[in-house]
């Protein structure tokens, strides 16, 4: 019988499928919309539905954007001659937080993994390289992770890209700021070493 | 410029309003949430609109509710002898979730706080005391947190009641499941001595 069920339970149920959000946080946030007055409910439903039904990827990088060319790729005053490609929109992200960067970006949406099925041909490789005949393009920095996925399209990546009269870099692997020699895993600091200069 | 700003940051400024959720957690649900369906999200929305709309107080406890009269208090298998007394829904929530209680409820909508401007007057006293009118109620269990607030209030339902040929119980306070005395703060301590049977 329908009536005998928690009225929050619909609600708490979809919110327990977000990432993060457990059974006791869930339970938080559907008492905590409720208590919001119906009008800024509506407010957030109906901004969450825009947003939702107006993303779509730049024709260019391959961001997330809500017209065919992202905020980035419109706007005039960055760099032409460096892109850094990135796995997905979120690394995108971090960077610009950072307000040091000012080209371009080429997001690849995942980094290949073959067991998850996941081949060269999936990401938008190929859309990299033709970026590439534009004759500003000066260096390609490569800001993917340090792990096997990642390390894998940075080789796949640099073997498509042999031949080719473009500067190719990569991110500094080493210790984090504020980090402690002593706690730093064996691989970390063999990354330093080696990256030492 | 509109097209400057971030596609996803109007709706990561209306998450971070959630509670528990900063900026890195806006950021990720956000994410998560244009990751979704475009009918997903729909069916989010429109549960939360719906849910928001509907929801208002039983007639009789004052539990959140989506019909006149809440889903425990149309459950006619449970005793109409006890009432359990709480602050919030949340706090039913929590008891009910333990399976043991099978009587009715009432929510008083919060706790006497001076300091705060909640005088006796702003919760769900009077209602209290007029459900007691009928005969077939005979314990009122004051299921309300052991704090400067839920003592006050607890004095002031006790006040308001003396003289009513009603059982007045608490909740037991003392050690929690699992713990250890050597770790217990001197007020548990002393709850659980006074407590002891």
């Amino acid at each position: 019988m329908a009536s005998r069920e928690h009225p929050l339970a619909p609600l708490r149920e979809q919110l327990k499928k977000w990432p993060g959000i457990g059974q006791k946080a869930a339970q938080r946030l559907a008492y905590h919309l409720i208590k919001q007055s119906p009008s800024d409910v509506e407010a957030f439903a109906t901004e969450l539905l825009r947003v939702r039904q107006s993303i779509c990827y730049c024709d260019t990088c391959f961001n997330i954007s809500v017209t065919p060319r992202c905020y980035i790729c419109e706007d005039d005053s960055r760099l032409r001659s460096q892109i850094c490609v990135v796995a997905n929109p979120q690394d995108l992200d971090s960077i610009e937080q950072m307000q040091e960067y000012k080209g371009q970006y080429h997001v690849l949406g995942g980094l290949i993994s073959p067991l998850d099925g996941v081949h060269p041909d999936a990401l938008r490789i190929e859309e990299l390289i033709h970026r590439l005949d534009a004759p500003e393009v000066q260096e390609l920095i490569l800001a993917i992770n340090p792990t096997v996925e990642g390390d894998t399209t940075v080789l796949y990546i640099k073997q498509r890209l042999e031949g080719m009269s473009i500067r190719i870099t990569q991110l500094a692997y080493g210790l984090p700021m504020g980090a402690d020699i002593d706690y730093a895993d064996s691989l970390t600091l063999e990354k330093a070493f080696e990256g030492r200069r």
